[in-house]
């Protein structure tokens, strides 16, 4: 069993087939499933197919509910979701919708959601609303993974800041990243190849810098810019948190540790029609003169193009989208495994090699 | 002439009486001044009265409205403000009010702004907002300083980004940063002590890492955290500019160098209600527990404290009001020729070392 690449539809299918013989309902089931699929066709592979082992073992363990009743309580352009402890894929997917449907209405909607679980790639989210051209920003907390700046173990999440907004002829821009120096998952990968990491990603368990990935991964990860990663992280985790009612701070469970208690992730979405500021079309011709001006720029040696963010992300989706998304050993085990117990074949899902080159 | 030491309140008169000479409306001086001498009293002192002399140029020049009439475009609560060419001060003063208004109003309110300037430091709203129970997200585009990733030279502006909300017992969250990895200020320091920058700080006129001072400033400062500074300065380009109607990228002027055109600075306003999604006495208590977590983790060797963001700025403050403002010499010289010009004395400003030690 080599890196064996699958077909993403086929692939999403089995991931929710999955979740569905798991006991989730089929709506539920196969959002998570494309948030998933959408995490590995972009290139953002922690946060993908990864993932669906812990999900299901939360769902059997009953950390996560399935086919819950989330409650809405709305006040003008304002609403909190109470997601009742579904999986955060489907919160997130239910905030996302209410937060276009308020736009649409108040030109500006704001979503709080609470008691929610680990939703993913911020991504998926956007991609929905700039199709609908809308403006989308995303935050979430995460469980403790970075020190404050001058603190030594986690305390604040990775915490993720997103922001989606459409162009005219060019892609959307769509801005979604973690609050930290690099993802974890980079770290998980140096320590698996034996690899150093760079000074200034991480601190061992007792703060000290380190450039040892095993070291770094019983430590903490490092904010973005210090300090300025640090009160961005704490300013998600004042919106997505303190603020809706959600786990904030060390009350944000971690999904891997904590099995006696839900996560009580918390989310926040800001939509804007824009529209409502500016005729569409201008400001999307505006957007392209941006773009334009950007990539005319001189560049530096060894570099081909300026991008724009989401475009490397775009360009992989697209990629994997033709010649499948490859998967490591690992995760094929962990997903055929789970296949197995419910009579469904990971071998289906793979790309047929002889039809792709015919 | 050495470092004297300045009364903040008489040196924001002397401040706002400089400005009035030179032609400003006295609530247009007086505004201008507070959010001068804020920065000073912040330590944020590249924002500070510092400006003065850049700020009567450009009036005098014509390159800036005095007494102009904005123009308020507003559906819900979205307005757009058209500052006609005011002090950015002036037109993010006026932009502050309307926001707090609609936020009062509709629950949440956004402001955008064109045909500004340069504002100064952020915090001076952010403050006025925290007083008021408000939530207010603060972001601004700039003058090109930085270059994209791949680019060698600067295309975007250090655009700030500033979010503060209110606590109980403890001093409210105050982050206020620009989007490069140090303010274009400590730059210029060390240029000034000769000394070098640490890497990753700039790169040359060429777009190569740079260590020299000198030759940072003929360059570009560096974004923050590489692609994740860049992607946050577009964002904010993108609400403050090209959302609103203000220049954006290459067409926001330099206020330094162009003496054609005016800036047509944006600036963006999110305000909040805090009210309207939780009780504001829960939500204070939430936020003083959240900080109170936070300053009971343990330290880095060497640490004493850890600081929420604004705190350090705010004890400044504290310091300043009671001890004086410090003014380099340059910055006496400059202030001292400008009141003389207009029969004013800056050395009546200055804080009477007997009278404290006394
Ligand atoms: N749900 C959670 O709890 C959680 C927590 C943390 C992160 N995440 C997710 O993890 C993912 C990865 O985050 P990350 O910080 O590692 O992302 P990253 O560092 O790979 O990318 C960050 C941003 O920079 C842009 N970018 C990167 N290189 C660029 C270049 N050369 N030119 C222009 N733009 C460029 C990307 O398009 C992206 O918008 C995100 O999808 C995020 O939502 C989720
Ligand atoms: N108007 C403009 O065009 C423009 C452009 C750029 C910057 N600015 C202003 O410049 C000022 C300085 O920006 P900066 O990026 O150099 O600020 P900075 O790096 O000094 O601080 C950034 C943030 O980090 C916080 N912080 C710093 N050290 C901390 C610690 N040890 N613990 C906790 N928090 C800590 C600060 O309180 C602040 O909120 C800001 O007021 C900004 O508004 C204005």
């Amino acid at each position: 069993m080599s890196n064996r690449r699958y077909h993403w539809k086929r692939l999403e299918q089995f991931v929710a087939q999955v979740f569905q013989r798991s006991g989730l309902p089929p709506e539920e089931a196969s959002v998570v499933s494309e948030s998933l699929i959408e995490a590995d066709l972009r290139g953002v592979d922690s946060h993908g197919v990864v993932r669906t082992e812990i999900y299901v073992q939360r769902l059997e363990k009953g950390m996560v509910a399935s086919g819950a009743s989330m409650q809405v309580m709305q006040d003008g352009g304002l609403t909190l979701l109470d997601a009742q402890n579904s999986f955060g894929a489907v919160a997130g997917n239910r905030a996302l919708e209410l937060a276009l449907t308020g736009a649409r209405q108040h030109g500006l909607s704001i979503v709080g959601v609470k008691n929610s679980n680990h939703f993913g790639t911020c991504a998926y989210y956007l991609k929905k609303a700039v199709e609908q051209d809308m403006l989308l920003m995303v935050m979430s907390n995460a469980s403790q993974t970075m020190p404050p700046t001058g603190g030594i173990r986690p305390f604040i999440g990775t915490n993720p800041l997103a922001v989606g907004v459409p162009a005219g002829r060019h892609l959307p821009f769509m801005m979604d990243m973690a609050t930290s120096v690099v993802a974890r998952g980079k770290i998980i990968v140096a320590a698996e190849k034996g690899e150093a990491i760079p000074e200034g990603w991480a601190v061992d368990a007792q703060g000290r810098p380190t450039t040892d990935a095993q070291e770094a991964l019983s430590g903490s990860v490092l904010p973005l810019g210090g300090p300025k990663g640090y009160a961005l992280s704490m300013f998600i985790d004042i919106m997505a948190g303190v603020l809706t009612g959600a786990g904030f701070g060390k009350s944000v469970n971690n999904m891997y540790e904590n099995w006696a208690q839900p996560q009580n992730v918390g989310h926040f979405f800001i939509a804007m029609d824009i529209g409502r500021m500016m005729p569409v079309a201008q400001f999307k011709q505006r957007m392209d003169e941006y773009i334009e001006d950007l990539k005319a720029e001189p560049k530096a040696p060894g570099v081909n193009e300026i991008l724009i963010p989401g475009e490397l992300e775009f360009r992989r989706e697209q990629e994997r989208k033709q010649q499948g998304i490859e998967l490591p050993l690992k995760v094929q085990q962990m997903l055929s495994s789970l296949g197995e117990r419910h009579g469904l074949s990971l071998t289906d899902t793979e790309i047929d090699e002889s039809a792709v080159y015919e």
